[in-house]
């Protein structure tokens, strides 16, 4: 017989899901009523009404996908793409390389521009691609490339891809509430996140935002949307305004009261200040962690606060540290991703779990770990470092 | 400024969401962990144990869809439908209707087998259309029609196509956990389900299960699957047995606590008596609206007992009486989908809504609102007429 699951208290400092405040768990723990109530249609107008402020945009297709991230991906690209289309994917991670996969999966041709890991994605690389392509539909990317917390220039790249009449589709998992992100005015046409990050509401829905000229792009295709389910055509018929919805799939009710309450802590914290909070963060964490002796991965000039990932001292077990971590703080921290594996850690300070005292934990125990390893960083000075920052 | 949501207490009576036990709604706002912690990954292999129970299935590959039933639909016919192949898709409901489009978004073709709404899917016309067709590769159909509350012969419908060498899928979003099902015994090779229906969990999740002949196609597919997310060559390194899992999305964590507490829930209960307790009440149900002049719309030998179609007498208003249900006993029915619009309503007895108390305030509340309406119902006999069926 299996018995009730009782999960340990983690600190989650990985690249998400983060941790989720318990305003945030009370939420999705009130009584489920129906996807088509009318007090749920009340909410579901509010959550669109806070990711138009979270994403910045007044996009009336701005919804939740209901589904993780990775869904949201798939919903951009199979909308967007249909046969023969030209994309150019921009690689930098992992997830560029999920891109790929998307476009040549709805069969359109992947034109890959591959840049490091670690480093930002390349724009006199996307203009050459440009150049030499004729006829490209879309210039996809990454903004916050979670694999190794790189930020790249997605308002210089969406202005490159509208001059040479392009569409633009963006990864903003782990950038949206966490970073700076202008949908309007930066000119993003598809842009998905997810709510495991910088929103720290629980994984499994993914916010997506299409403009004006995406929409028209949707509506006009020449061959249907391959999927139902993610079929914008649809679920617009749900989630579109005006208080009569047509039933397209039953929505994820309870997460989507998580999402709200998430939504309404972002705005009542205010979009620039959840930005400047991550950043401070973000400043102590490294300021500690370089006082070590430790190296993060990424240039200074495109490093993302949410995302640190760092470069795992040689001779130091990767899986053990972590593994001692998490048994004797219950701290999560994340392994590197593809390439990166073994090489780097990934430390989230993501949302919720964007706090001094979770910096100040995570420098202890990590430090902690290492001389136990018998690591050669320099002890005792982690600590100071990062309280200079906050003081 | 946008405050939290507090959402009413309702009763679910209606197609799905049901009721979810306070219970399931505790393990949901459990802190989050990570989707790859050890501690997760068993529970992982404990909702598979679980979901086996569930479906009767020894399927290795049987596990949650991140995303709600119509995904999960979605995920059966993107895995095993490539481009020209011939599915026979019975329709006799909504859904049926939605497995047609999943077909031929995949490039198949769909050769339908129509029956009415609200009867059962008729297995001498699929025989003919089994005769009719050369290299047919599957046949499908819904289980259990949630548009209708018909329960259709799964065992014959199944036999029959592997008779004529063809893969069976099955809709059973709204019979597991509800009514008989037995995916080993009766030969069902792709089946998908929801968890808002008798599972009793909230909306988000739906489990499948394929058989080792669906795995095999799946595996030696000509083409690549026309979705990353719901790829299960993918999804299966992370479901998979083993230690060891790779990443592929990141998990909707809760839900799936939730998903974890509601199949302990049946476990303890025991299927069969699950099954037994949807049919008593259902008969109760029954007895109280005929009592009353009412009339259900599907025949007796296939009728579900979780999902009744009541004929919404001549003159009544539909949206006036679930309205008045809604605002004065803050109790949800379910409307008419498709063209039974405005001439049924459906009062789901699902799961954890599946009690005599709500088989008695249904009663009391649908002869109110008649009455109220001036529908010319037989008043005060309904409550002993049900009482009668529990004695």
């Amino acid at each position: 017989m299996i018995r009730s699951f009782n999960p340990p208290v983690r600190t989650l400092m990985g690249p998400g899901p983060s941790d989720v405040s318990p305003r945030v768990l009370a939420a999705m723990a009130r009584p489920t009523i129906g996807h088509l109530d009318p007090k749920f249609i009340q909410m579901m107008d509010e959550i669109k009404q806070l990711l138009k402020y979270a994403f910045q945009t007044e996009n009336e297709l701005t919804m939740p996908v209901s589904a993780p991230g990775s869904a949201g991906m798939e919903a951009c690209f199979v909308n967007l793409v249909e046969s023969g289309d030209k994309v150019i994917v921009c690689q930098n991670g992992v997830f560029g390389g999920r891109m790929k996969e998307n476009v040549e999966r709805f069969g359109g041709e992947a034109i890959m521009v591959q840049d490091e890991w670690g480093a930002p994605v390349d724009i006199t690389k996307v203009k050459a691609a440009l150049e030499a392509n004729e006829g490209v539909k879309a210039v996809a990317f990454v903004h916050a490339e979670t694999s190794t917390g790189v930020c790249s220039d997605a308002k210089a790249i969406c202005a490159l891809a509208r001059e040479y009449g392009c569409l633009s589709i963006v990864d903003a998992v782990t950038s949206l509430g966490g970073s700076e992100l202008r949908v309007d005015e930066w000119g993003i046409d598809a842009i998905y996140s997810g709510t495991q990050k910088c929103l720290s509401a629980p994984p499994g829905i993914s916010p997506v935002s299409f403009s004006k000229r995406a929409t028209d792009v949707i509506q006009s295709r020449k061959t249907p949307v391959p999927s139902w389910f993610l079929d914008k055509n649809l679920v617009m018929g749900y989630w579109g305004g005006g208080a009569k919805r047509a039933y397209h799939h039953t929505a994820p009710v309870n997460t989507l009261y998580a999402l709200h309450e998430a939504l309404v802590m972002l705005q009542d914290e205010g979009l620039e200040n959840a930005w400047a909070r991550h950043a401070k963060h973000h400043r102590a964490l490294k300021a500690g962690l370089e006082s070590m002796g430790l190296e993060l991965l990424v240039d200074e000039n495109c490093r993302l606060s949410q995302l640190n990932s760092v470069v795992i001292p040689e001779g130091v077990d990767d899986a053990a540290i972590r593994g001692q971590l998490l048994s004797d703080y219950s701290l999560e921290i994340g392994a590197g991703l593809g390439t990166l594996a073994g090489k780097t850690w990934r430390i989230g300070l993501m949302g919720s779990a964007c706090t001094q005292r979770n910096v100040m934990l995570c420098l202890t125990a990590l430090e902690n770990a290492l001389v136990a390893q018998g690591a050669s960083v320099k002890t005792g000075v982690a600590g100071a470092a990062a309280t200079a920052v906050y003081s």
